[in-house]
């Protein structure tokens, strides 16, 4: 399960210095491929919608989820603790060194309920983690 | 009117030790016997969405709200606006004990907009919140 | 494009002494005979979900925008995101005097984001806010 | 046992619109009534003096303890020790909702040593508080 | 009433791209032609005096006061006391977005003694305070 | 009613740079004189004891209340609760300046409770108060 | 040396219920019968202007210096300086309890800087203030 | 002089995980018996009063003070002042290592006004404090 | 070139539970052979010596930097600064997710100097850092 | 260009340990000569006038300027937006090092919108910056 | 093991009103004799250099460690990590009381790592240290 | 005795933007040629270590330090106590103005232990540092 917040329907088009140029339907195929290549289920959304998120985490079977919570990083305690409440391997991820911006983006509340956290590669933040989800899966 | 934040569809099978076992239809059940028995009609919802929540709060008819805010007890001025703006009694309750947890779980941006808090008794903390709206109810 | 946020549609009903007695209905027939006397398509909607706040400010089509973000003013991510995405005129307005309130409501998230604020003004803020929307769209 | 903390025998005369109308003497009796007909066992006692708590926590036999720490609420290490030491289910009650007041009235030192808090039903939290140390002393 | 505070005689020459290249004597020709065209009387000053400042406002008889305090919005509680001694109504403007400026810049001693704030749109800050104000005194 | 806080019976031997050389017993009988000239009836304590000093503000009959709250200054919310409660004019008085001294002495939680300061004034401190005290009894 | 600060010149017209309805040429008068009838001469200044206040303290000959000084309480270094730089006994009055007013209103960067502090007693500070320089000049 | 501070009398009882296993008596036995071989008068006190304690430390003859403040480390400006006032020599000892606890336990109120301070060594640490303060007695 | 930071030569032997159990040499041996796998030159070192560290980062040739400073992460702002020197792409990699634990390991005073970071995948957080880096080495 | 700020007109009478025994007449006289020799024009002037500073330094022609904000350093953002705005070379001069002294002094609003800051050489800081002020105008 | 922190070769010289006048040979030698009296085998170290006291802490065989941290006290995470992995009992000395010192020394990152802190007797603070090393040492 | 701090080897190639194109070497040059021009023994090195910094000035025989601590700047207490203990003249110096930098780069723990600080005047920073200790030591 991959999970995009809120905004991350525009990747490609908003500040692209940022975010990258790839965008979000492109970036989607990309993580199909990998996943069917390596023989796993992978179902992908965007929501603008906190509670889509949480539903989707707390109301879904999957055996690892990949969530770049977007603006929800900073915010959104109903998706930790929906995080928190599954007990499934998550990790998260963020197009953008989440440091290196302003002081409000640095501090994320999802953090500490994830097993980890991969920032700052573009697009490859996803992959990096798909790889990681991978190697768990195949060792299930 | 009883309303139960997100993730508490969860109840019972989510973290026991923290929230109980009881799961949230047991517990709604057990509300809804215990107002039929005071001759008081209850109306109990459960929403992962902030906006569901603040729909209901303004735009039903009720005399008293019992709410748990779960997560958003410590994000959500949307709800707290709601519950000053219609001016009915209300209760917050939570399962657990929340000054014994994390930091973050201690302060709660309702807590200045409602009658009074009922923190820790695990589904107890409902019971008490109800009995003392069946006795408001009463005297009216 | 003018979005009210979460509560407003208790506008005139609610605290009268903070907020006026003005409806939302009231109000939003002036701004769209405002609207109309100077040839500007205006679309107004209130709304007390983030999501769709945020779903009209990305995937709509227009030339300015007027918020009044209510409560979200001190907690969406999300919505300030969206308006640094779409890169278009923004106004945050502001019934009462968001200065003058409680500690937390002096604070706003948003503001960093828009083009400009107006705050105190009671409905008149939305109206000095179409009045500058109006000149900017007239040199168009 | 019942402990009312400092200035607690004023209650009645002093700020009604906070601390309700009811007399100590009247609160105390009603109390005893309620214990009664329950047939537990009950002590009440009301001190300005801090030591004098700590004794009566840590040198009487009782199953349940019911504090109202008024002042002490937000500066005694000394009660919360005692109360972490002997280990007995305890509840803190406050006659106003304490988060509804000043600033310092809003942190509570005991609270993250107690079972649970209920705060803000005048005298009613005291006996939302036996209903419930009632039901728990006839479960065991 | 119309009264910019210090630094503001350099406007135009200063920093265009922060406050814009009008300069302060277009810009008081303007409200002057604003003014009269609606038959209001306006006085307008500039001082980089704090005190002169405090003066104007509590020695001079006027029914409106438009102020934009400049570098005093973030120090002069004595400028902010002659305001609420005068108990006039008054608009505090700014040329540039305070709250997209460095931190100290976001925080205004001034805003919590005034009717409202505009902040952001250069010159037509003023304007629709002027807007605002003469709407005000036509329905004296 | 003039009451000296905790560790003001070793005034005269205490730190006298700070505190002054005249000791207690000496202060005190200036102070019935000079009550005594003007024919009010003065009760002098020194405690160190939280509880006494509450005990004694709120079950003694008087008109005035003089206090140096000495350590409690800093500390007893107890004793503010206490003048709150009984709403007699008092004034709190302090030997040494005490927003020269350290930092944690610069704070007092008692000063919001009470009609007037008077600080730095060694045991003139307690003579001014005592003089505005017969000034206002007279007026009764 | 008496000096009145900022916008004591509207003393008895200003907020009523803060500060007295004496008007300063009143207390002024008070202030120099109290002192010819002491035999002991006295100037006393009103200004709005820092800088004026500052040459006062520091140009003029004197052998005690009363100050309220209004706003600059909490803004002004240079007058703490010049207290500092003269090294007279200084005194600083309030007519207001500034401990019970908004939080900036409770600190004084003044105080550390002076003899004592005088606050709370409308213009009787003034007089409680004047009696401690009488006694202390009659000794000299 | 040894003081044992509140809730102590329980040592041995409580948390012994924390504080240890031996109980205050047997304690104090083996602290007597110290002082005794090494010639030395010793008295020792255990009070939940914080005025008993400032009373003990201003009232008694004594040369040297080995206090476990306990919960008053965090709270008793009282006892700091009494101890500054006598100016003995004094050791603050805890048996926990009170930098290893919660945050509100790693201030001490009390540390800057002892000669040392000992914490973490169990029953040790009154032992060390004793073994200094012999050897100082000898060198008197 | 990948640098180990203070205390990791003792990797595998210490708190396994939250460092995992692969000792450095092992941990190493990998790395080496994955990087020769891909035709990478890499070199490894580890040091507990900050200017070590820092001559490393600043007098070797290298394209891309995999760094995991432990330790250092919180408190060394040479090491930062050589990073912001040479202008290297840098990843920051961690063992353990360091925002699940104690508070003063959640801030990086590196973090906002490098491209990216990965948190709290064990060693894996290595490979991840490594595959990304061939990926780039690849591309130049 | 040199400007002394408030209670400067002391310097040599005032603490002088702290700021040294040389007067203002005799400062200024040695500037210039040092000026005078090195064929460049002074003008040196001192106010306890902020608005006079700001008024200096905005309307006076000069190609450098050398100010000793003295007790402004900490308060005036006026002073600091003037130099922002004149965009000429500047350099804050102290007498004596302010980081060595109270916290309030550390703290410099101007130090961020000057070329350099030298502080703590007594009247040598003058002379420091008006050597490298004539170095960078000799290059000119 | 005794390890003594940057700056203690100064030991003896420098400051001696904080430090004492013993240097540190023949501290030292003390504490050599006293290890060989009781039988255990000691081994001192004085470093400047943090890595070179991780190092040591970190490679070499030991039952009891003592460590003055000096300067490191407040900043070194490195050499907190290298204790907490070893696991060797370890206490923590300080010759003057840093509780007593400015702010910036009242904090130790050491602190919440060892077994227990001495902190103010000067050399004797090792001397008690060693005291509790030796009779844990003859207990095992 | 000139020492400049970790990654000063960098001068010249590094952000040169910030601080110069000068090169480490040219400077050190210059420095040795003035010093010899005015007869002064100077001795210049480099480290990124600060235990050879601490070695450095607690070992050496000089007169006068000047000392570009760089980012010890920021963390160096150990740097801090061996300026303490020596007791040397020592001037802080800065190619930056580090007041105009990141929030973190604006404290030094430095400045309070030296005589005084020279910050932004590229490597002229040195050059006035240097003139000041020549004139310092030809006054010996």
């Amino acid at each position: 399960m991959v999970i995009h917040g809120p905004n991350l329907h525009l990747l490609g088009k908003r500040q692209p210095n940022i975010y990258g140029k790839v965008t979000l339907n492109e970036l989607n195929k990309k993580l199909y491929q990998k996943a069917t290549t390596n023989n796993i289920d992978i179902e992908i959304i965007q929501s603008n919608s906190e509670s889509k998120i949480v539903d989707k985490i707390t109301n879904t079977e999957y055996d690892f989820l990949i969530i770049n919570p977007a603006a929800f990083t900073h915010t959104s305690v109903a998706i930790k603790d929906a995080i928190l409440a599954v007990e499934k391997p998550t990790i998260e991820v963020h197009l953008s060194n989440i440091y290196k911006r302003e002081d409000f983006r640095k501090h994320s509340v999802i953090s500490d309920a994830v097993l980890g956290v991969i920032s700052g590669f573009k697009e490859a933040s996803y992959f990096l983690a798909l790889d990681y989800a991978i190697s768990c899966l195949k060792n299930l």
